[in-house]
């Protein structure tokens, strides 16, 4: 039977404590939405709830289906897609209070974590059994291993060891009705039953909640070598990602920046990058190999006009570090959207030629950086406030036509940020109405009354 | 509406050329089962049809359908687990025939193939750029990469390259209703939506039947070192694998065989290793690591009693093809049975010690290798035919013992060899049955008819 929101709230109170229930303005603003843009004013949530138990996580569920309340799921909220924006009436469920790594078991090259453990805390732990969570997207100091799973989150170094999916082995899941169950194994391989491991993996919070995680590490690597190259133009250096395939070397990180992000670079950092090139390349080699792919791939670029950095010189290091928080921890806003595409990697130079052209019919200004050893562009368009007409309306073409281009290049809307709800009008462009179905099925098989994060992924 | 069996067939010659059809008796014995134990006499299908095109593959769904008529997908019919069993009235859909690779794009690293292109086929297609398409099951020169989606399969090189899932980018799967959906994506990453593809990856043709896929592409490796180590127990070898871990070397392929295992090598080959020790690890060591990493590992191995293979002899070598061909493309009988459980890293010593107590009590033998860099075991129980009382229930007991004590230990009932038949009685033991009702409403959602591979999985 459904009661009023002032019922259901009183009966939240019934199974948490004070500090589980959080009713003040300031920490509803907080979690009433993430780091995407958000259209319009923020909404409030009727309550943000802080389980600290599983059984805290499947009180909340159960009274939420006995009730029809929807529930956004989140951890940090260091999201871009607006995937725990608030857009009616619900709970925030906040995890962040769930964070304990419960188990690191180094001889197994598992840990078994609490969903609001945040990545970097996860890496720290784990490094001195010499092992490491190789997912790491850009928000990895802030955001959880729990929202990371919910987004199937990438990262830099997923050009080497694969995407939190590849990492994730089982999730504990609290159902829309409140029941738990366990899927997945605990061990590397294991083929019993469906993947519904995969399934949760990337779900946007919209089929259950994950209260617990056995993820798998990968050793540290012995050694890392970091190379800047710097190329005369962005043809150049999609063409060097090309030459760095056919050596065979496997970059850990393989990031591409183009020529507008090497000047703001040059601005925050008092560089002169831009002076000397068009386009960079940012090179982590990891491992044992990594001296003798280094000495290959400065092999492979002699004599051409690339400039490489020293052979350990710390420049290449600074560059990645920088390159890590330039982009997808910075909230964006009405003037400046950031893209996550993802084309065929020997689309790369001429989706950007056809960005730029975009930009310039539309008279938006574009940057780009990219995951290049997976093809993810993150292109950055952004308009002056006050200049031309309808600055908004062009960024919206623009961007709009960043993500056509995309899938008529064989691409995806997204590559690692998720549907959420921004994404959410494009997906239709990328799959076709018998998918989308089937997934629509799918979700009110899991969540029937419609309650965990209505309106998000699809 | 339901029509007999011969006018179902008599349709299906409206749709099929002559040599599309087929229903002689060697045909179809041929196509009733896979290399699993057959339990009874064989039973064969009404017919067996060789799809040339996706449109083949859709009419005879479309007729399935409407026939309410079982459907057994298969590709070579190498899987040991029962996965393609004739059970009932039904057809088998052959989809050898459907085997050409349909593009290598080697600067992207993918390929796209027909279901029925044979995994070796692919890997030599591929060679030529410098590629090479990374699971390789015990079956890859007869298996189909269809086959091996269709049972999500694993192999050697998986230790370092994942399993199937890892390298299968997208799919397009003719649904029981004969509809065609394409689902996935033709990049390395792609998040939008939930992750069909790895759903129907070891979906053992009860969701769909895969006509198409994008696969993914490694680096063939510039270089491979392989390295046997013979050690004095079998407790000893597994602590080599933790050994090796411990140093961070990260070989490509990690194969355990036990004493007995080793014994049969000597039988077969005329080799002698069972006198100098107990247990051996056959490591492959492959990129542009493999040379120091060979070097740490015989800095790590020194002084102790483990016997090394010489660098670059090719004896290590010629033990990896032996022990490709050893277990899993054999057939097993009635007095042999082999096994694929996984259990986390650490407990392969007490697992391998406690089934040789399961294997003493009950009074049959048992052999052992594994996938030791995953954990993944097989295990191989035989008795002699006229031995003591009830030799078929004592391997059947300690068939059993094995499996239970996997789970004991945090296992899975098979770590790469699928469900298929003959592991559905035990996926309760491992699975609950909550997340059993999910899966089966999943399959009604696919297969509402429940036409496709029934009784299979789980």
């Amino acid at each position: 039977m459904i009661k009023t929101p002032r019922e259901f709230l009183n009966q939240l109170a019934t199974v948490l404590s004070a500090e589980q229930l959080e009713l003040r303005v300031e920490v509803l603003l907080e979690n009433s939405r993430d780091f995407g843009q958000l259209v319009g004013e923020p909404i409030m949530p009727l309550a943000v709830v802080y389980p600290g138990t599983v059984d805290d996580v499947q009180n909340i569920m159960r009274l939420a289906y006995e009730h029809h309340m929807p529930v956004i799921s989140r951890g940090a909220g260091t999201g871009v897609s607006g995937g725990v924006h608030v857009t009616g009436e619900c709970i925030v469920l906040n995890l962040m209070r769930m964070n304990r790594i419960l188990e690191v078991r180094p001889d197994d090259e598992v840990a078994v974590v609490e969903p609001g453990v945040i990545n970097y805390d996860l890496n720290l732990a784990v490094a001195d059994h010499g092992l490491m969570y190789a997912p790491d997207p850009a928000s990895y100091k802030m955001s959880t291993i729990g929202g990371n799973i919910a987004t199937n989150a990438g990262g830099l170094r997923c050009a080497k060891y694969g995407v939190t999916r590849e990492s994730v082995l089982a999730v504990d899941v609290v159902l829309s009705d409140g029941r738990l169950i366990h899927v997945g194994r605990n061990t590397f391989k294991g083929v019993a039953g469906y993947d519904l491991t995969a399934m949760f993996t990337g779900s946007e919070g919209t089929l259950g909640v994950i209260v617990r995680a056995v993820v798998r590490l990968r050793y540290l690597p012995v050694d890392e070598r970091d190379i800047s190259m710097l190329f005369p133009s962005l043809e150049a250096a999609v063409l060097g990602v090309q030459r760095i395939a056919r050596v065979r070397v496997q970059p850990a990180i393989l990031e591409l920046l183009d020529s507008p992000t090497i000047r703001i670079l040059d601005e925050q950092y008092a560089t002169n990058y831009a002076v000397h090139g068009g386009a960079m390349l940012l090179v982590r080699l990891d491992g044992y190999g990594s001296e003798k792919e280094e000495s290959v791939l400065r092999e492979t670029f002699a004599n051409q006009e690339v400039i490489l950095s020293a052979s350990g010189a710390g420049d290449a290091t600074a560059l990645i570090e920088m390159r890590r928080t330039s982009r997808g921890d910075t909230k964006d806003d009405a003037y400046r959207m950031g893209e996550d595409v993802a084309v065929p990697k020997s689309k790369m130079t001429g989706y950007v030629r056809e960005l730029r052209e975009i930009a310039y019919q539309h008279n938006v200004d574009v940057r780009v950086i990219a995951h290049a050893g997976d093809g993810n562009l993150h292109p950055t368009f952004s308009v002056e406030p006050g200049s031309g007409i309808d600055p908004l309306a062009r960024l919206s073409k623009a961007l709009e036509g960043s993500i056509r281009l995309a899938i008529e290049m064989g691409g995806t809307i997204t590559g690692e940020h998720g549907v959420g709800l921004i994404k959410r009008e494009w997906l239709g462009w990328e799959q076709a109405p018998d998918v989308l179905s089937l997934q629509r099925e799918i979700k009110a098989l899991f969540d029937p009354k419609n309650i965990l994060n209505p309106g998000k992924a699809f």
